[in-house]
């Protein structure tokens, strides 16, 4: 989920003291933390209610100001507060606190052991970074931000600068909301300006920190969290191409594969951090792709994006060997957006691979680019060499094909594997994984999903403390019903009736 | 857990060439992550069956090299062996996977879902850094390794130049048994000098490292692990000092106290990552540690500890404010060895505050400071102001006596908490958390227990896949009988029973 650098010269909209934000996420930290499960639960449901409550007027400022499609945005703002309500389940549930108990053991194996017991609790204020391409759901009240709220965890957002009219609607709504349901002052605040956000980020009450934007702004970013005196996580989502393979099987479906690729592409105008870029088919496949010279004109998010998207354009048509299939359209308008139709390119593989300095670029926008190759054997190490890290990878196979190699290497170097289907539209489920090996995340760690809750806990084991000083979730008594692993006593040996090593 | 930075212009022992040792360990991720559990569980249980089969060998090198005593040593290698041990049944019973399958369902309340199922998998090779101060649980065969090894990682360690020819030997035994036990080639590999390990660092097809050592070369190759084109995790298990805080009611018992402390203090002449630096009393507190002048000279691990440890000495007990109860020898003797007694020092709160920047540095060897303090009160903002970053944190207390805020600073500030009892002996159990904020550990993460095997696996999704091409955890017939969450149908609302916010 790319989009091009934000200046960092930008303006400042309104003054803010960046320490006293920092200062009131910190005094927070400590009531918020102590809060209990179905607190934070109801206010988080709270907050998804604040939202639908005033979705009318949210999506028009979102329309407005991100040229994103009304059918597009009510969809992504039911998604966000579904998403509050299902990290409001987390919680309640209380699996993610991973609850593990010990009991004192004088005889284990390993030596006399006492009664140790260890819970996830959270980490301290969290600083997001928010994103351009969707202004709810990558955004102020976003996953990132529902996670850390989920896990306990004072927040701090830094608007994108894309749509700050819409953040800081919703996150009046958003801290309205918790405090209305009786959040302590301060869990919740909005924050704008690339260098108010380096500011916060320096902060050393910031414990974690989350992005999603550029590779060129995210390593930038990681690398000062890295450098604090005392460095933090930074949870960034950067790059990804997300490749399609089709074997020889399924690119007999060649009518449902058009049509899919280009809805997959041009869905709010590619700018969705699992468009797929590439799409890898048996040479001399016919694909009709001519309805992508059908697809509407479609504004980009911002001018930034407009210029990379026409560069990229360049790039890739004037690239020797490539064929471009519908050369798309750039009209910047009076007010300075971009608008812009699909371009579709091809090519074959031994072009992108001499071409790659090119062609493997991240394409932020309605492009994509299919490449004919001649021998399905050699796509696992080609794959592995050419895209060693994406969000997402694809196949589309015929029942009987031999994909097991290629599967094996998508699922090293790729966060999700899909069979058939198309990676946009990420489900918001506890399965979801949306992070891959760099350059897809900066960590392995997911930010879709409910596992994306762990990025902002850390463990704290309690030694031979006495049932009233442990905390709810690894007390006998187990007053939140979550659930607790209790360790057996000693060594089962459990391996040695299934390996028969013993 | 620190030692003084090795230097990085050690003469080579034998040339290596690390890039066939990595190329080795990348040759062997694909295969090793094919293994079935309990074919690695088998290899983790030959591994400890040949140490222990070695043991007499193994550590009368370890004492030669060391300078620690028999039966520190007996017990810590049946430590290292049960930990494989432990790690075999971890992988057997299938927890670790955190296998999650979210079933297709087109009626889910944010959107058509694909059937969505999501398991752990290894991250890839792992380069581990050796600690000196346990020559078996933190070195070669130690937590790191059996945890990247149990994830299914292949591991390089990079032997730690305090115990040279025992790293080599442990090593070899290792090797041979994973091979024995048909584990593939390359799975385990043993490098030495700092420049190779850096070499190996900055290498792309190292996935993730771990260290035990100071937190000066802790933080250099950290930031080495953050600056690479592709940056990976470090897991630095760096420097803690441990504090104890005994309140009014729980001074009374003082004899327990100070042998306790004193045992704490000197066993393993204090080289321990969780050695207790402060022992914090009411003021005016008896506490009779005159057998501390009894305790018998002990070597330390090298010649460096040594010098920093008769360094720290000196910067103590010159401290204006500070008494010294003991005052310790450092005994050079003809090998170069630094023999040791302990020190302990008595000084007040306010001393502490003022004299911060000298007496809070870790001393890594027999030395602590008795702390009188004049209000309990304010210990809890005390400490964490001046020990926001630890392994451990205890408190003896008496029943009865309000303790909530100070417990609440303690695990807002440390991995563990202890109730009475004392830090050192880690626990080897699925509860334990040996980690803590910076500066503990570089990362939240544990290197100790169960909990340690995450480090080394990274989520992956699969979404609408024929059962034949899942991962044996994912799968329906659940064919390695691992825990399998299901999701269910949609959002089940439980958060409105449980808030009444619905």
């Amino acid at each position: 989920m790319r989009s091009p650098p934000a200046s960092c010269s930008e303006p400042r909209k309104d003054p803010m003291d960046i320490e006293q934000v920092v200062a009131r996420a910190a005094a927070a930290s400590r009531p918020f933390a102590q809060t209990a499960p179905r607190e934070r639960a109801a206010a988080l449901v709270a907050a998804a209610d604040a939202l639908d409550a005033n979705a009318g007027e949210l999506i028009d400022i979102a329309m407005r100001e991100t040229g994103l499609g009304e059918p597009r945005l009510v969809g992504e703002l039911r998604r966000t507060s579904n998403q509050l309500r299902l990290f409001a389940e987390v919680i309640v549930d209380g699996a993610y606190l991973d609850a593990r108990i010990d009991d004192a053991d004088p005889d284990y194996v390993i030596g006399p052991r006492p009664d140790v017991r260890r819970v996830l609790q959270p980490v301290g204020p969290v600083l997001n970074f928010a994103a351009s391409n969707f202004p709810f759901a990558f955004s102020v009240a976003g996953g990132d931000s529902a996670a850390a709220l989920a896990a306990g965890c004072p927040v701090i957002v830094k608007a994108h600068s894309g749509h700050p009219e819409l953040s800081a609607r919703t996150a009046g709504i958003v801290a309205g909301a918790l405090a209305g349901a009786g959040l302590p002052d301060g869990v919740f605040q909005l924050i704008s300006g690339q260098a108010h956000g380096v500011e916060a980020l320096r902060d050393d009450r910031i414990r974690a920190a989350a992005f999603t934007g550029s590779t060129h702004i995210g390593t930038m970013l990681a690398r000062i969290a890295a450098e604090r005196p005392r460095p933090i996580p930074f949870y960034g989502e950067l790059g990804s191409v997300n490749p399609v393979y089709v074997t020889a099987g399924a690119a007999a479906r060649e009518q449902d594969l058009a049509a899919g690729f280009l809805g997959s592409v041009t869905g709010s105008a590619g700018q969705l951090c699992t468009k797929p870029g590439f799409l890898f088919v048996p040479a001399g496949t016919e694909l009709d792709l001519e309805a992508a010279a059908a697809v509407a004109e479609h504004r980009l998010l911002t001018p930034g994006i407009g210029d990379a998207f026409a560069r990229r354009r360049d790039e890739v048509s004037e690239t020797d060997g490539v064929t471009v299939l519908s050369q798309g359209t750039v009209r910047v308008d009076d007010a300075g957006h971009a608008n812009v139709t699909p371009v579709i390119a091809r090519t074959d593989l031994a072009t992108l691979l001499a071409e790659r300095d090119r062609l493997l670029e991240e394409s932020f926008g309605p492009l994509a680019i299919v490449v004919e190759y001649p021998d399905a054997a050699a796509l696992p190490a080609i794959h592995r060499e050419l895209f060693p890290g994406n969000l997402t990878s694809t196949v589309h196979a015929a029942a009987g094909d031999d994909i097991d190699a290629l599967v094996e290497a998508l699922a090293e170097t790729s966060g999700r594997v899909l069979f058939g289907g198309w990676p946009t539209g990420v489900s918001v489920t506890s399965a979801m994984q949306h992070g891959g090996p760099f350059p897809a995340t900066t960590t392995d760690a997911t930010s879709v999903g409910t596992a994306a809750i762990t990025r902002f806990l850390r463990g704290v084991a309690y030694q031979g403390a006495p049932q009233e000083l442990l905390p709810p979730p690894l007390r006998d008594d187990n007053p939140w019903g979550v659930p607790q692993r209790r360790s057996p006593a000693g060594l089962s040996q459990k391996w040695g009736a299934l390996t028969g090593a013993h």
